[in-house]
């Protein structure tokens, strides 16, 4: 069996730690670990298989040899040093947002569209983590009756922002508990015990910029451009998970019944929905896991073909991390995850 | 200037309080307080004035020479106690869902549809407190283009579940901090650092009661069953005031800009509507206000009329001890507040 030399690029952010963990649990063949960032994390060391392992600095040279290149440092980051590492022969899978829509890059969650994969020139795309666990909900319904408009609101989590945002989460809500006051600095408004209207830039359309990612990304992926959807993110005081409440126009009408036969056997879906007995997901259940729980699966009482449904994800798993693995995965073994 | 005899039911909890609260710094006319509560209360009093006043309990006998009742202690109280108090000619605004939806129960929002107070029977019921903040804005719009669907997901604090929901997030969340295990007993799933898709009970069309309530007495206080809505209902580690990402699709066409203009005039409402600079509202910016904030108006990208905006209002003021002491204030005065 081959092994692969991969390098992290952003290897001490959240998203590259489990990017680490994630080749480590899931048992990819890596021969060389290469942990890259830059000189801010100069002396810092990751674990991999029980290794430390130094940060090095990186640079132009930082990828020859180089088999997979995964990167979470940033959108200016992946623009200069993802055609680097590309020239240099890597496969890069870049988690920032920089080459998601360019035509001739895959953007890629290989439950969904592993075949976009094929005849790739270098750079593979990652999803923003809101559209990770939402097409992966759609696709099945999508292929089963035609989807005609999503209307999205999410609740996502602190660990979008990174390691700054979950400690100022933290410190606030404990200084907030001391009846003491905390002034945030990743975030505009305070965080703790509060939900915020704004994740990313506003865009001149008065959407922000991650309202557009759910959006196109999320058409880009489905290989749809006629589906209609419209977004609300929203950030929430919770660490790990982001929450979406989707509301489905269908084409062709599905009963909720159906849409939970379909996603019992949809890759990469757990169906938690027993209102009965008070189950459906929530962040702190499916933080740690790999599926997407999806519950709260009802008929839209305001429109004829319509389905209401709530679905919550890891998202620093099939949000970024995981599913970044899982392109590597299929690329070396032509496996789509299941 | 006349002066009323006010019972205030359910006076210990959380709407009680911020009941008498009102009625102080409203300078409504009150002639004598009336608190009343359980057995369980015995011996507490509250402040009202600078005085402290005992809590009674509650009798059939309270409402003896009483103008105004304000019931907030739970459906089954209202049940049994509302038409004893409306025989003794008190008039009853009641915070709890269990008149509401009766057809000669008036179910106001003074802004919206005091007219309807006229001719009533003794009872007149308080709304729910996300279905409050939400008619406020969708009024307007309704008035001048027709609203034809209506697509909501709500992001609510724990207040709206008393005094334990609030007592649970702040020691589950400070034991979490400390890295505690802390198990709740008002909320079925942990609150703190987390979102839960459930707030009142499931019915049998998969939907939960508090989304029905803000579906069928939407409906009823804009005097149009034909306005189609689908509502899904969220709790949120957030102590005071609730937020709603609303969709609405207008009959007629509307811009942003017309629905802010229309919205600034509105009585109720501040617009906080200025994405470059960071202005949207915020529970945290709203708790302790009167007003309810509606930012984030843009254009729904996915339907020809459509509007998408989000609302955060203070669910114990306009959303409960507010609206009742204005309801209180029209049938004294015919003032609609403004």
């Amino acid at each position: 069996m081959k092994n692969y030399t991969v390098a992290v690029v952003g290897a001490t952010g959240v998203v590259g730690k489990e990017m680490i963990s994630m080749l480590e649990s899931r048992k990819f063949p890596v021969g060389k670990l290469i942990p890259l960032a830059s000189e801010r994390s100069i002396g810092a060391s990751i674990t991999f298989k029980r290794q430390d392992i130094d940060v090095e600095v990186l640079t132009p040279e930082s990828f020859i040899g180089v088999d997979f290149a995964l990167f979470s440092a940033g959108g200016s980051v992946s623009a200069e040093y993802a055609p680097i590492a590309a020239a240099a022969g890597a496969v890069v899978i870049d988690n920032t947002s920089h080459f998601r829509m360019q035509p001739d890059v895959p953007l890629v969650v290989p439950e969904v569209n592993s075949h976009a994969l094929a005849g790739h020139k270098g750079i593979i795309a990652n999803p923003n983590c809101s559209t990770a666990q939402m097409v992966l909900i759609l696709k099945p319904i999508h292929d089963a009756v035609g989807i005609e408009r999503v209307i999205v609101s999410t609740y996502q989590s602190v660990s979008g922002a990174g390691k700054d945002a979950i400690h100022e989460l933290e410190s606030q809500s404990r200084a907030n508990l001391s009846g003491q006051n905390y002034d945030g600095k990743v975030f505009k408004s305070p965080i703790a015990f509060n939900v915020i209207p704004q994740i990313d830039v506003f865009l001149k359309n008065g959407y922000t910029k991650e309202e557009m990612k759910l959006i196109e990304e999320t058409r880009k992926i489905l290989e749809d451009p006629s589906i209609r959807i419209s977004a609300t993110a929203v950030r929430v005081p919770v660490f790990v998970g982001h929450s979406e409440s989707i509301n489905i126009q269908t084409r062709k009408p599905i009963t909720p019944d159906q849409v939970r036969s379909l996603l019992r056997t949809a890759p990469g879906v757990t169906v938690m929905d027993n209102p009965t007995k008070g189950q459906y997901p929530t962040p702190r259940d499916l933080a740690g896991e790999d599926n997407v729980g999806v519950g709260r699966i009802r008929k839209d009482l305001s429109i004829e073909n319509g389905i209401e449904l709530w679905c919550v994800g890891d998202n620093l798993r099939k949000g970024a991390a995981l599913n970044a693995v899982q392109i590597a995965e299929v690329l070396i073994g032509n496996m789509v995850p299941a």
